[in-house]
């Protein structure tokens, strides 16, 4: 499977609830995610290992085109191992690994992959540990494609506070979406957890996609089409970008390389990024 | 001695003044630092060691449960060896040692207290320079067990400004808090000059507790009450705390892992986090 | 030629125009920049060349104080070889790099100077892409000297968007600083495109300074004397600076090393600060 190109919405269910499970494409996020780690409780974990195979299989069956994958335990915890061998099936888009931290947790997911039959999976590394942030370049390899930076766990490791403005993050969250960049991984950012609150949300993804985010990790349905929206580019944007690109277009024609565009000085930087707002307003258009 | 695990305050008082050595603990710090560096001028470098060994050995003998430091000069300078050889004993809780910058700086501290039959002492790492935030992993290494972040020396090498926001320092302020988390290093968090204004002190206390930092270096002994009241959890917190862990703990016995909490989605890395919260305010009431 | 030590502003503008190539002294600018990169089209790369040869030789001739430069494509791009063969001079300053992200760079860079009999030349770094901010630490040797970070290139290559705020890149801004002043590098800061916004460029400006940058590149003219404003001390500052100094001296003389200043607790680190403005003050002075 190739990897992904686009996951501005994951969303996440826990495992024990397969009628939850079933509807989560009912909000047409980009990727599911059927969990077996946070959601979970420890005594619940060996029994929600079926749930999460065959709600796996139904939804990739009957969803072709959305990513489903399950979020396994921890490598360093007693259910990891299992959790690959019997929750996980081969129609799956990949696993997501909660806390990886090291090139050793890597070759433990691979290895674990491999000796499941599902080589083929793609990885989704979750950055949630101060050390995870520290070495996340020794984690952003293959298999792992796609990372996620996990705020409330990874300020609960540092012993910090979580507030509003995400300003005790900056450092973590911007560094993860450099080196996700840096090792060619796609950047999901951190969940929102007051579900009900859409402008905090919409605030909140508007700072990651500004970091280089592409999507969000979702934990309500109600978030999923914010996401949907926060990632695809607003229709100012669009026309603005748009203008850009003829007025730049036009100086080059005349030989020019550099001109003045509503008061700003464009050239070569401006005008890619305005072509990357038309790319992505596309692409979200479909 | 056991690593240190709580210093909600570390107060400063220069060596020459042993008038004010001997009333710092009244302001109930939980440790004190007899300073040899910034606070001491050049020609009262050497009349100042023993005003430190002495007031060293009173405050540690009239006070079993302060912690109490000497501050050396930098390793770099003319001073060190002789404030290691002639103003610590081995009554000292540790030494503190400023503008660590490299494995070298971390070799020779051992060294030196080696020689001077020092070997049990903590060392305090100061995090003050360019190279030493750049490189501190290669600092936080035993001897050292605790380290503090020194902003006014550390934009005055940069070439900076400091600013009141600090968003000059988030950056190394972040970065030192995550390296120490990483190290199993306890983290202090800057300096705030202004002694008198109260309100600007628990705002910077605020942001650096949210990054994970457990303490604050405190130049003025009224700042002490204020670290310890921004170090521990607000009672508002600890209400929450406590509402959510009755909340989550009734939600996991009933087989479920996830629960909405006051309009957020509440499930282990949060109920982690509240739990935190808890241990430290019953440590703070202690 | 030494090092340069002062770079407060450094104006751009395109070699495809030398009758604006000629006027660029006038605003009085640090130095200047004569661009064959972002702000000459493809099919000009070429007859631009002789421009810069001319421009280079008159600009350095003519004005011995201003600092010239050329800044070539990318080392990855099919012009830079014959940029530097073809479109720099020896009498120039030295030449301008964009988009520099590893020691194979740094390396190519020195070889095509060393093949051109242009050893003698300094490089600036352009820092302005993903890699280049995380490995900076392996760009900033010999023959670099100067690197500045480029915004709007580096969001793009991020993905993310550019916001008023800056706080998309104060990691990645922080960064460059950091290793920059690690590096011995001078640091020069983000370009401001909107150039009829005085207000917006000062306080971007007092930001950079804040981080610990010392100029600024500058896309206009008119940013010349804003940026020579904003990164020398105001007078208010130089005014406290010699206040604190004087005090300082004093406590200093009686044999102490820390006083109260307008409720300021003032030590080395503080007084080493004003030093520094009032050096900064008297070089702007000239």
């Amino acid at each position: 499977m190739a990897a992904i190109t686009r996951l501005r919405s994951l969303l996440f269910a826990p495992a024990t609830r397969p009628d939850v499970l079933v509807k989560m494409p009912r909000s047409g996020p980009d990727g599911v995610v059927i969990d077996l780690e946070d959601a979970v409780p420890p005594d619940a974990k060996e029994s929600a290992r079926p749930n999460a195979r065959e709600a796996g299989r139904a939804l990739a069956g009957e969803h072709p085109a959305l990513a489903v994958f399950v979020r396994v335990n921890a490598v360093a915890t007693e259910w990891f191992a299992n959790d690959v061998a019997d929750a996980c099936v081969p129609e799956l888009t990949g696993i997501v690994v909660p806390k990886m931290q090291s090139s050793d947790h890597v070759a433990t997911v691979a290895r674990a992959l491999g000796d499941a039959g599902l080589a083929h999976l793609q990885v989704v590394a979750g950055t949630e540990t101060a050390l995870g942030v520290a070495d996340a370049r020794d984690v952003y390899r293959p298999p792992v494609t796609v990372c996620y930076f996990g705020a409330e766990d990874f300020v609960a490791d540092m012993g910090g506070l979580r507030t509003e403005s995400s300003s005790e993050v900056l450092y973590a969250r911007s560094r993860v979406a450099l080196i996700a960049r840096v090792s060619g991984v796609l950047a999901l950012d951190q969940v929102v957890p007051s579900f009900g609150d859409d402008e905090r949300f919409l605030a909140d993804a508007a700072q990651g996609r500004a970091l280089g985010y592409t999507g969000k990790l979702c934990i309500h349905p109600a978030q999923v089409p914010l996401a949907h929206r926060a990632f695809a580019p607003s229709p100012e944007e669009v026309d603005r970008a748009r203008r850009l690109i003829d007025a730049y277009d036009a100086a080059i024609a005349r030989g020019e390389a550099v001109l003045a565009f509503d008061g700003q000085m464009v050239d070569e930087p401006l005008a890619r990024h305005a072509r990357a707002i038309l790319a992505a307003a596309e692409q979200s258009d479909t």
